[in-house]
């Protein structure tokens, strides 16, 4: 029988049916952890190969990681949530129901991501505009408040691979970032944007589906039946 | 004695020769792979720490890994490849002799790189047009197949550090994309393209060697006689 | 009690109050390391889960890797740095003190880091202009150098999260690169680059702080004081 490789420090509670892999660390703590936190995970939980997760994180059911994922502690996690290989997960952050986060994506600390987000390989978000922020060191988590923003994305957005987002941006509901912008404002419900700095150049209403699976307009309305 | 520290899965076919170093796993299985698939490995590998190798994927004589590479299903790989560190590989590609792969690279399923191809660190490539694809969900395989176009990376091609590629860009013989490009259209062969969205900037036979080694347009001719 | 997970190496010398995670690699070798060569590491040092260290390398005191960090030989790192998770460190660089880099960049060789440098997530830097450069293999050593160029990044300055920078670029004392930046020019000191191709778009005098806790023109003239 195979031996047991990997470890499981104190105050996890691990829902029904989960699969742990080889090399997975599940409730690691760090200097900003406290003994009582806790890491919850939810039923039917996939923990790939070397998955790291922090003590004081809570997540849903039927939560999946890929392999070499890490989530650091104090973070909301919503059911049916995927967070991709070698992706960080920092701090505080809120992640809502059915998000995707693909591969090598980095997530700073108070991003909040609404149910249905889905997340393409290689994004990298901000949240500080003149890093690194000197009321970090000199003037303690009050003023650090002032100065760290995480972006908002809302329900169903879309943010395409290798995508960077400035600190604070809100991208609306149902809009879709193209592969490859670099994001500076907010981008409005419903829109396509792209480039660098990112531009308007659709609305989703107008994609057009290549091989005419879909018709126009259609592409992503599946989606919110998806989530019903 | 060092203990033994990585794990071995059934069904892997590893060459004579083979460096296999700590927290290596090799034939991981998915939902995807089939209990009759095999993990084959030609002679003379170097595995690097923390390597993942899944099932179902072939891979030629003298591979490398960097550390944490990950290597999913079904992918056929050539003789004399090199995949970085902490890069992924996702299902379902060809990838051909003698390519480099730097490290921190994405490659989604359907890519196809033909010989020869080098690629940077920090490349991300993409294979769907309006992610996420309803028909991943709806309508099953074949429609999948309309659905995602990995790219075609042709013989000799250079893709630089921080690349994004679009859906099905075919990148011609020999062309060199240069770091920081998002590529939207193909790239004829022997081009240079650059910026967002790449633009021709030359051809390979007027790239001028700064410390005066090779003389203009002797640059790459080197490459072609090295596979020879 | 909990059975050690970690590999040391022969020839790894560690200062006192070091703390070592699980699945750490200390004092790994390569094809370019010899037999003599040493892994050194300061006092107080904390090494996060599946770091790995290759030998040859030196490190001062008080230093910080993240989840899954890697710094290959022969670097010379400072007092106070701190290396993000999945971030990967190639050979032959040289890292001042008080460095920052943040999670999932990649240094290749030759890179030059001054003292307080601040580097965000997703960084790439390149080292060669033509890559895969012919003299690698063609002829040695001695051409090698003439043809790689890592950048220089003077003393303070700031490279925003998922920033490429071209070969041999030298970024100024103090200047500070927007994040998404890609760096084909040398940027003077204390000025603001942005875009693609970056561009002077401010100087760091001019900086305002959007919550009003710093004056305009003393965002960082806190970031001197703190390196006294």
């Amino acid at each position: 029988m195979k031996k047991k490789n990997y470890v499981i420090y104190p105050n996890v509670k691990i829902g029904s049916n989960t699969i742990i892999e080889d090399y997975v660390i599940l409730g690691k703590t760090s200097v900003n952890t406290k003994k009582k936190d806790i890491l919850k995970i939810g039923s039917n939980a996939i923990l790939r190969t070397g998955t790291i997760l922090y003590t004081g994180t809570t997540i849903g059911k039927n939560f999946q990681s890929g392999d070499h994922a890490r989530i650091r502690e104090n973070n909301m996690i919503g059911n049916n949530v995927s967070i991709g290989s070698n992706s960080i997960i920092e701090c505080d952050s809120k992640i809502g129901n059915n998000v995707r986060i693909h591969s090598l994506c980095f997530i700073p600390e108070y991003t909040i991501l609404e149910d249905d987000v889905w997340m393409g390989p290689g994004v990298t978000i901000t949240n500080v505009m003149h890093p690194p922020c000197p009321v970090f060191k000199e003037r303690g988590k009050e003023m650090k408040l002032k100065c760290i923003k995480g972006p908002i994305i809302r329900k169903g957005a879309i943010i395409g691979a290798g995508t960077i987002l400035l600190p604070g941006i809100e991208v609306g509901e149902g809009a879709f970032v193209a592969a490859g912008s670099v994001v500076l404002d907010d981008v409005k419900p419903h829109t396509v944007v792209a480039g660098v700095p990112a531009k308007k150049i659709s609305e989703i209403k107008d994609l057009v589906c290549d091989p005419g699976i879909y018709g126009k307009g259609e592409i992503y309305s599946w989606r919110s039946s998806l989530f019903k």
